[in-house]
């Protein structure tokens, strides 16, 4: 039955009778059910304790009726395994020692997932049981060169010095980083996969830093480890092939790369025009996005409109998946974020090609 | 004879005997010699002293060849004659009293530059005594877009929340701001041109964190406005049309757009293919950049072969200024710019097409 959901179903550019909605980090601080919750438990705390993550992972679906819900955890929960600790405090995340030699590189572990991040298949599984089959489930982990940039640079960043330093000056250490992440990110996937997440999505949130041929040398080519590691496992052809999304934060310089990522959609922030997007990828990807998140703190006609604008501009061919362009931001209104997921029912509701 | 200079010939698109080469932040923390100023005095000291400024915007047009000098200052010296206190720390710039409201953009103010900001004038007469004709002096200023941003956020910023929330909440006092910015611009543009500058430089550092319908409507259209305005202004006839050149950092998703920006160079950054550009521009623009700025922190066999790279990619037909795609980072090695410097001009001397 679960195959049959809209979400599903965009995700294979199959015909929907509307386009299916969900945000990234709808479950978040712009919710006072999640911030009572954060009030008895640290960051760390929540991702690492199964019912909590199931807890605030469900309260957006029928709060605001969201067509898929996305399992809550943090893409850098990979890296202690790896052997990298991570210290979340006010001001981000801050990694102690991070990796900046080719010692540092080769030392590197390859976790087994199943052991080391039991605590987020068994997050898995309670959310499915939550959710009975009301909406999806999307799984998640960083896409390589994004993990690589927590990992290197020690934390968040302006011109990741670092980061491009170590790729410039030693691209092999900087190629076995992130080898060893695509094949830890890879295991992590097929875990979540065979726990029960019925799509995943990789999100690389700093590739878009990158000059286009770094991209498709540093970034692109993990990404398509990644899939073709995931696409190969038992896991996945067992779990009837789920979909893969990969979400490009500053896309617009890598659309035709993108195409060529292996993945079913692709995921694009809000500084491109999502009908440029719909041209450029033609019948290869479904995608997703793409409104920006601060357009949320306009009054309501200017939000109606621009949702209008977004889902115009994706045109009526299937696949599109309507979210925001980057997670929501927490000052967010949550009147606004039902406004958006009433308006993508409504406008989308017309009839469409296809379907 | 400034005329015949290969920065102002490669600026119209005229055949060059081997592609120019100047450095955004050519005169900054990077170098020992602006250092050694830069102990005796803070950093708006420098800005407003026009012997200091013109000091250090010479200390390296022959240390290392550049082929243009460009005025040292701050994009932030027209906000204080508006009306706004500018304070810089560690931190960047800040703003105490930031332009939030419909009252706060009323009383914005449109400065006479000549007046206000003579510091300025001075220090580009000071500049051009100095330069003695040897290579042009390019004069500079913020894109509206971008100066709106540090007047409405009140500094730096991860998702400038107050601009955007501005902008999508009362448009019509985010135009407000933004139009009197671009006749302020205009105006100090016009009398740099007047005092000698040779070219002019707009740099629009954020309005690549916009939508590209709102790119068009807030940030080109201001671009549009201080490019008429100068186009048409007296003192710019009777400077025989200097050159203005547009630098728009993240340009890739507005690249059919910024064609209409009235310019002649586009000025691009980093995170976009060379060789795109100029197909998408064809032969309306010349174009400037695009080596990522951290390419600097490569070896130096790698590095002269991304230097090759850019040249290779934006091809042998005129209008091309070898540039970073932004600003030299202060941990940079001066020899290293030295190495580009030389590399441009050795592997740009072999015969171009039209040269």
């Amino acid at each position: 039955m679960a195959a049959d959901h809209l979400f599903l179903r965009a995700c294979r550019r199959e015909p929907t009778p509307r386009v299916p909605i969900w945000m990234m980090r709808q479950a978040g601080r712009y919710m006072a059910e999640y911030q009572a919750v954060r009030k008895k438990v640290s960051f760390l705390e929540l991702c690492g304790t199964p019912e909590l993550a199931c807890e605030v992972t469900l309260q957006p679906i029928d709060k605001f009726g969201f067509d898929a819900a996305i399992l809550f955890s943090d893409i850098l929960v990979v890296l202690p395994p790896m052997g990298l600790e991570v210290v979340f405090g006010d001001g981000g995340p801050d990694l102690p020692s991070p990796v900046r030699t080719a010692a540092d590189a080769r030392k590197l572990a390859v976790p087994d997932p199943i052991t080391d991040l039991g605590f987020v298949m068994e997050a898995v599984r309670l959310i499915r049981r939550g959710l009975a089959g009301r909406v999806p489930l999307i799984g998640f982990a960083g896409a390589p060169f994004t993990l690589a940039c927590y990992a290197v640079e020690g934390g968040g960043s302006k011109n990741y010095e670092h980061t491009k330093g170590l790729m410039f000056s030693d691209p092999a250490s900087f190629h076995i980083i992130l080898d060893k992440l695509a094949r830890t990110v890879a295991a992590y996937l097929e875990a979540q996969v065979e726990a029960g997440a019925e799509a995943v999505q990789l999100f690389d949130s700093w590739a878009g830093i990158l000059a286009p041929g770094d991209y498709r040398e540093f970034a692109l080519r993990y990404v398509r480890q990644v899939v073709d590691l995931l696409r190969g496992s038992r896991t996945w052809a067992s779990g009837g092939g789920v979909p893969i999304i990969y979400f490009l934060n500053g896309c617009a310089p890598y659309l035709d790369d993108c195409a060529r990522s292996g993945a079913d959609v692709l995921g694009v922030d809000w500084r491109v025009d999502m009908g440029e997007v719909r041209r450029r990828l033609g019948d290869r990807m479904a995608v997703q996005g793409n409104l920006d998140p601060i357009a949320l703190f306009a009054p309501e006609d200017r939000l109606r409109q621009r949702v209008a604008e977004v889902l115009g501009s994706a045109g009526s061919a299937p696949g599109h998946i309507f979210n925001l362009g980057h997670g929501i931001l927490p000052p967010t209104d949550p009147a606004r974020v039902k406004l958006v997921v009433d308006t993508v029912r409504e406008l989308s509701s017309s009839p469409r090609d296809g379907a």
